[in-house]
């Protein structure tokens, strides 16, 4: 509204001048362009909403009042750029955990893709239950089980090599509901909070318990987050000479598990400074929004909440995946930022306008 | 010397001006000004040296030219920024280790402070080694000395409390033979070079066999490097909730010895790029040259050979602390650049003017 306003004033004054043209008459007539491009820009950049997939609410409100807290050097909540931390778990903050993990699902992918090589898979378990896609059997091998699939689709081979597959699975591989790259399942408003932290010169991390290299490899592409500012669960690597040239093994041992726990843990490790912005969705993410706002000064701390079964899914204290219930509950007493996607999405994903 | 004949052709333009000064030769007057001022500008930049310490030599050419090659969007070697990754060992790289690593002194250090705490250690060692200044006896204590040396003086209180010891001795201790803070026995000529690539737009890692947590707390105060940009050793801390506080605890347990093959892993982990740029001392430093190397397109691989008896020490082949032999006989192979301290370093010491 106001640009356009702006826009009217410019044409005016452009009018006035051009009806009264003497030499002096268009030395002002230029100085009213300029002034009035001026304005416009000015008055386009106030207008600009950084979020507009957010509807107006208390969400949006108190992510935009602490930003600008932060970042203006006359208020008493100022912390300098080179501390600007913020932290954002991946799976159900950033894009979508269901009906399983995308991370599990690319395993099972992987176990089919394998199966030729190995017969014995069509009677043992897990591998039987991921070539059928029987989900439920497969949930009922437990932690031991899913574990099994991981170090069988993950481990043995170098960095470079598992690099290429999972960036050739994510390039091609659908989500089963959606029939789109995965890549697709990205919350549009999380992207906009993305771009609006980042401009305002906010060093984002993703802090996940899926796998770093697998989060690495196409994190930049979709989040503008640069490996280095990748943190996530590991396996351990070896380095080798193989042919004269040095590499790195991945071997089917569990180096690090970045959950729960473990993701203050991590970002001590990794980071070495205390975030001041963080963002999660489940239980997972529970000691890593109390450690950030455990913190000097004004932070954020804030949960999506699956509660949109129609653009989405709709879960949370009972949920398997992604269960929201000990934080829920925390949010409430520590005046954590809670979202509730049907509220407070006008969009989901980019794809549905 | 350039500068000085743009300065002379600045005040001969203006002599000139004045003396034929009409309304028009007014006008010439300050486009000379202004031209000479951008001439000027223009020979001091290109005249200041990044490298002031360093002689002209095989080293300082080389640093240069891959500088300049990787930066000039022209150039076949071109690297776009965000891939401009550097990587640094610390003791004997970008500040001295002799008579031992300053870390295993704080140890010491630590170790005579709260011996009145510990009155067993007088007759156990290694404490009774420390406690004297025994370095022969702490020797023959091995690897299993120095670690139980490190875990009763780096362990069992949180983060923040080892940070604060940390900067407390930081900026009270002595080295023994210079008499001065630690901090202040960094190496001028690699100040130099970490402001000559961060002005290039590298982004510079620490990557230490010393510990991350000890290295983080003057890190970015004496180099310039941010917390996020340190890599180290570590051992396992643990998240806690202490008086309705959640603390990081650090347990006598090593996570983490980033030396030798170790610091390729550790890149990999905390970075995930491979780096274009890599500078050591020692044999510890032999695999991340190797894993540097290793990649496409141009490289730059350093060694420093400490050469240099009576600025600061001579030693390599043979020294049990920073050892440079299979690393010195590498670089012959491949093409490292070896830097001589004697022959290549004007200065050593900030102090030493």
């Amino acid at each position: 509204m106001r640009v356009r306003t702006a826009a009217v004033l410019a044409l005016r004054l452009r009018r006035v001048t051009i009806e009264n043209s003497g030499n002096g008459m268009r030395r002002l007539f230029s100085i009213a362009v300029a002034a009035s491009l001026v304005l416009l820009a000015v008055f386009a950049h106030a207008q600009t909403d950084p979020l507009p997939s957010w509807n107006d609410g208390v969400a949006k409100t108190r992510i935009m009042d602490f930003v600008k807290a932060v970042t203006d050097v006359a208020s008493k909540d100022y912390v300098a750029p080179a501390d600007r931390i913020a932290v954002f778990d991946n799976d159900g903050t950033l894009w979508a955990e269901k009906p399983l993990y995308f991370q599990l699902l690319f395993a099972i992918d992987r176990v089919r893709a394998l199966a030729p090589q190995h017969p014995e898979w069509k009677n043992t378990q897990p591998f039987k239950a991921a070539i059928e896609g029987d989900f439920d059997a497969l949930a009922a091998s437990g932690e031991k089980g899913v574990g099994e699939l991981v170090m069988a689709t993950h481990a043995g081979m170098t960095t470079e090599a598992f690099a290429k597959i999972v960036d050739d699975w994510i390039k091609t591989a659908q989500h089963p509901r959606f029939k789109r790259p995965y890549t697709d399942l990205v919350y549009q408003p999380m992207l906009e909070l993305l771009s609006y932290l980042r401009v305002n010169d906010f060093k984002i991390y993703i802090v996940s318990g899926g796998g770093i290299e697998f989060l690495r490899v196409w994190a930049d592409r979709v989040y503008g987050v640069p490996p280095e500012q990748v943190i996530g669960s590991s396996i351990v690597t070896k380095f080798e000479m193989r042919d004269g040239k040095p590499v790195l093994l991945r071997e089917a041992k569990i180096d690090f598990i970045d959950d729960k726990a473990g993701k203050p843990v991590a970002i001590n490790q990794f980071i070495g400074r205390r975030p001041i912005f963080a963002f999660g969705n489940s239980d997972g993410d529970y000691e890593m929004l109390q450690w950030t706002g455990a913190g000097d000064g004004l932070r954020f701390m804030g949960l999506v909440h699956h509660t949109d079964a129609e653009r989405e899914w709709a879960y949370g204290r009972n949920s398997a995946v992604g269960r929201l219930d000990k934080a829920l509950d925390a949010a409430g007493k520590n005046g954590w930022t809670v979202v509730d996607m049907k509220r407070d999405w006008k969009q989901v994903f980019p794809f549905q306008r």
